[in-house]
């Protein structure tokens, strides 16, 4: 690891005692900290810090640091103004507490003097050891070990424990990121937002998520990188791993760049190199919230496919065509089908059928279920990937569902993967029913073939590697 | 007009008696033509016709066509076999019977044969002026009329009159449009599908919109253009009007051109002559279904603005630089904002908050609402178009409510195009609320952003040729 130790950062991550220095009755921080932690199932204790109350939110407070219990507290989250940061660090460092949660913003974020105040925090923080998050963040929450020290109000929906690991710079857009992988069902290991980063950074913390056995995916949402040797190491551990690293990085334009100057401080860099180096370390990048999202859950969900070879199978003529001009867009290959495959098929299909790909099972083609259909393309060997269609039923009663059914017992009988492709508006009830049997599925065509194009490449880049 | 007058159209459009010949109790057809016209609120009447039967669907049936009333069926269905499909018109004809909607498939999309026959049948309809929609389409739903001649079932959602129309080569990804645009509480003049397109093609529906008084908006999934010269003068007619026209035309890829040729037959073109073509004629080009409702609804909802300069308001520092890179990507200036505007948005902001285009108005910048600081952008000169943020409330008794509705009042005050761009997840109560207030907004960012880059794309458009 870089500057802090695995160990130091498995610690800071699973406190039980939190100080929260400048909690307070009169803004929204303190409350949130505590739903954010009954969300997450946490059974640690919150100490409160304020030198003019006895309580915030029913909770017992201590006017002064000194005051807090000895040897207790593992963690501070400060709230305090910047002016009073280093000095509040100073009187936690004589109590014995060195591990920081820093969400108070006026540093490098604001120009010059914050510049300058970030350094000395910064050297201030090495010279005693402090293991510092921040600032400008919004803290963190361990969804695996039921810890949250975070202090945002936006993250939405339940917290499910997995095995997406989330990286943010920004602390409102990671929000949105966890909030949109949490609402495809898609469970997350730790969610680590680090602001300025005057110590601990995104590439530390990715270094992290590599290492810590409980984490299969990466996402990061990065303004600026601050360690490209680090990157580097990660990037190649994490492929050796086999752990795909997916990387919504912001400054593609001018103005983008400019936006994460004045945000985080951040020197964004030239963008093309960003493109190069990202190929070369076979990082994945996305280009928004919803395509993260997205390409977290195809990770989640599906196997490498062996080749880029995708058999499409729909029932509308219009929608092969749009299929066909979304795959070659995303460099997906549409092969021919085998002969063979066609001979079956001719005799499957309605007489007026061509066998094609993609599959136009045509209106009436698929009144008797898709099994075989699905099956014959399952063992053709120009495919490495089937999407078949899936009609999603409005409840257990809905005939749809023998649609679908017809083909779902094939799905663990072979490696390839199986990528349903949704036909008509998606409901709650197929949505569930495909999560419950941990099926990506596509249902925008556009951003799900691009995650189906990421997938792809990713499983390339391994067997180049290898 | 080209072949068909508009008001041979119109009388085609609207039926009261029409007759299905090959309704059958056998089959889903009659069965969906039934509840298409239940769902329109059809006050006409259906007239089975069935040599085996007495009734269809418990509506008393017609042994021959012969045996229809004399003089009182405005329109023919044909749902009977592609080899008895000239008989069939030969026994309308007599019967004079000269509308016909010929669902049957087995023409041009299945090869020479069928190309033969669908020539047959253009020669026969061409010499006894018959009105052919079709062969192997689903027919069309006139929502201001509240006529429904449509077979399909997969058009979801209540159908709401309004001004879109759409227009379809393919029966079942027409359906999908439908829906999607429905489903943006987007109202809908004319849906109609062409299908093989032996008589009736997709520029004669067009034609019809342009001129109908009614449709504001044309929108088509097209596979094939069958006659370029008729699409030039709709455009023409259409920029006159200021009636955009978006489609989206497959056949960008091999394989989608391929897909298109065994779909309906189409010979599908060289698609950069299409591009260049649109462009000339300020069609604006979709990819996919969802772009296409995107669009359809920015256009519903949002006045053209007056030049391509976006003005952002957001709270988070890290989605101020995705915007920004997203607008680059489509070609939406963020331009600096005019120095009155720095100096009043330096007196709203927090301290550590920096004025400028995308506007992070911080986590705390926003708590008394954000009326001043949208009316300052509202009032900067160099802004043509604004996107403040917008929270979902859950309800109406949700304090976001207060946030969202400071600047809706602004709204009214002003020409340019307001464009509310969502921060968190939506709800139903927010989506309700931007309906009844008739506002297009921002969810995705991605094909969002893509769609006001269409609106001021053809904003540019008219002004150029003005």
């Amino acid at each position: 690891m870089g500057s802090y130790t695995h160990q130091q950062l498995e610690e800071f991550l699973s406190p039980c005692d939190i100080a929260v220095v400048g909690a307070s009755p009169n803004n929204q921080w303190f409350g949130n900290i505590l739903k954010n932690a009954l969300k997450a199932g946490f059974g640690g204790q919150f100490y409160p810090v304020n030198p003019r109350v006895d309580e915030v939110q029913g909770i017992r407070a201590f006017r002064t640091i000194s005051d807090l219990p000895d040897g207790k507290i593992d963690l501070a989250i400060l709230l305090v103004k910047s002016s009073i940061v280093l000095e509040t660090l100073e009187k936690l460092r004589k109590k014995g507490i060195t591990n920081v949660l820093l969400v108070s913003s006026g540093f490098a974020e604001t120009g010059e003097e914050g510049w300058h105040m970030q350094n000395r925090l910064r050297q201030y923080c090495t010279e005693h050891c402090i293991v510092l998050m921040g600032p400008n963040c919004l803290g963190f929450i361990n969804l695996l070990e039921g810890v949250s020290a975070f202090c945002g109000g936006m993250v939405e929906g339940k917290l499910i424990p997995g095995a997406v690991g989330v990286v943010g710079q920004s602390g409102g857009t990671s929000e949105a990121i966890l909030t949109k992988i949490l609402k495809k069902s898609v469970g997350v290991s730790l969610y680590l937002t680090t602001g300025n980063e005057a110590m601990l950074t995104a590439e530390d913390c990715m270094e992290y998520l590599v290492y810590d056995e409980s984490t299969r995916i990466i996402t990061c949402f990065i303004e600026e990188f601050r360690d490209i040797d680090k990157l580097r190491q990660v990037a190649f551990e994490a492929a050796r791993r086999k752990i795909p690293v997916i990387i919504l990085k912001i400054g593609r334009s001018v103005k983008g760049r400019n936006a994460a100057a004045s945000h985080t401080g951040a020197l964004a860099g030239n963008d093309n190199i960003v493109d190069g180096l990202f190929k070369q370390l076979g990082i994945i990048r996305v280009e928004t919230i919803e395509e993260l999202a997205e390409t977290a859950a195809i990770f989640s969900r599906c196997r490498l496919p062996k080749g880029k070879s995708l058999g499409i199978c729909t029932l509308s003529g219009g929608l092969c065509g749009l299929y066909a001009d979304l795959c070659e867009k995303y460099g997906i290959e549409l092969p021919s089908l085998q002969e063979k495959t066609i001979q079956r098929l001719g005799g499957l299909l309605p007489e007026f059928a061509r066998p094609d790909n993609p599959l136009d099972v045509t209106g009436s083609g698929f009144l008797q279920g898709l099994n075989e259909i699905v099956r014959s393309m399952l063992e053709d060997e120009n495919l490495d990937i089937i999407a078949p269609i899936f009609i999603p039923p409005q409840d257990k009663d809905d005939p749809a569902r023998f649609l679908n059914e017809s083909y779902m017992s094939l799905i663990d009988m072979v490696e390839k993967p199986v990528i349903p492709i949704i036909f008509r508006e998606m409901t709650d009830y197929a949505e569930k029913y495909l999560y419950d049997k941990g099926l990506y599925f596509i249902e925008d065509p556009d951003i799900g073939l691009k995650a189906v194009s990421h997938l792809i490449e990713y499983a390339e880049f391994l067997r180049h590697r290898a």
